[in-house]
């Protein structure tokens, strides 16, 4: 027999460091029985939010290239804690609902059932340059900017992105903003620029921003993926196209 | 004589409801002598987050097409009570560097020798599409959106957008967001429509997100217009193109 369940609660942790959680979300840390983490946002230092000693803290961390625990897996495990009558708090990196898969999780639960609730978080693709001194928009300089996620090569047939679609936007001023693209730099810059970027256009790359290890390089779009190897920028990192990655250094 | 300057802080506020400001932004608030506020953002709700009294709070609301502290006025006013030796706190709707005007005032600081401290926050381009229970991005169906200022039509020679690339982006699965753009949303829905966006691509509009009055309309590309007018959608207000509109309806 099933009880009654709580809504669980999708938090949005924000970049990294512990005080850029919301005060919605450390509220709702603190009311939970059972709290989900990932390795991203502010897990680490989860005790600096919130007293911890009390509560069940599971590890669901999806390392970008290393092992990981299925999302089926973690679905399943907030339906059991749910239905278990736990008060039930997903933490995430960044923002719940900017590449953070929380509409998947509220789908499963809804499928059981179970309501949701979603706190949204300071998303990493903005907070990160921003930490480097990099403002995605400026006035009169730039009136959008995109973020897409470098997970797959421009060549892979299950891409979504219209690279040189993208790379036009850029050449009047979008600034473009790639996560999760440590990998794929060399042939994302390459396909930016083989649509028509300026090779010389301001890039900057900047892994784990907004934390003690926060590391930044300046480069151009030609220069990007050499300037990132010799820097040791690694996953987890942002990278900037654009006029605004020039600014703040 | 200019005796000791602290530094000035400019706190990302969040899309609106008082407690999705940061911790950070919260206690930067908590530490000032002077909070110079929007009317966006939770600057209504100030009470809430901190005790007020001892502070003198400064309203400089730019409303979006009415009256306006020019923003030299506002970097004066910084400059000033920074000099004065006050601790100052400048509240952002959203966050600083998404449309804020962060960086111009960070330059105008920094140009009289005063530093700046940015706190990002959590953008109503993203955060107030959430609230609607629409994420901007979603696995296998998304993999990158572009937030765009509607201050300008499409035509206007001042515009720094590519409206036809950023409708290609979107014909292929990119979300459109669009900010400050009630007043040329039909210049705006058919500059994506003439480039080729499908007219029946789902669509929304969230006014006032996050707050008590948030008020959501769904409809297509090509039926956003006057869905928002029918539905009484004004400033401050963000629409959306693309898959994800039609989800968490």
């Amino acid at each position: 027999m099933v009880g009654m369940t709580y809504p669980v609660v999708l938090v949005g942790g924000g970049p990294g460091a512990w005080d850029l959680v919301t005060l919605r979300g450390a509220r709702a840390l603190e009311n939970a029985d059972i709290i989900f983490t990932d390795h991203l946002g502010p897990t680490a230092e989860l005790d600096r939010i919130i007293e911890v000693a009390n509560k069940e803290i599971v590890d669901v961390s999806k390392l970008p290239y290393g092992k990981s625990v299925a999302q089926e897996e973690i679905n399943r495990l907030l339906v059991e804690a749910a239905q278990a009558g736990k008060r039930v708090a997903r933490l995430k990196g960044g923002d719940p609902y900017i590449f953070g898969r929380g509409y998947e999780e509220l789908e499963a639960l809804a499928a059981q059932g179970i309501a949701c609730e979603v706190i949204p978080g300071v998303s990493s693709a903005t907070a990160v340059p921003a930490a480097a001194g990099i403002p995605l928009t400026h006035r009169g300089v730039v009136h959008s900017f995109t973020v897409v996620s470098g997970h797959l090569a421009p060549d892979n047939p299950k891409s979504l992105t219209d690279w040189a679609a993208l790379s036009r936007l850029a050449q009047r001023g979008t600034t473009v903003a790639v996560i999760m693209g440590v990998r794929h730099v060399a042939a994302i810059s390459r396909a930016l620029i083989d649509a028509g970027l300026a090779p010389n256009t301001p890039a900057a790359a900047i892994s784990e921003g907004t934390t003690a290890r926060q590391n930044v390089v300046r480069a151009t779009a030609s220069t990007l993926p050499d300037a990132m190897a010799s820097h040791g920028i690694s996953a987890p990192a942002v990278y900037v196209f654009g006029q605004v990655a020039s600014f703040g250094s």
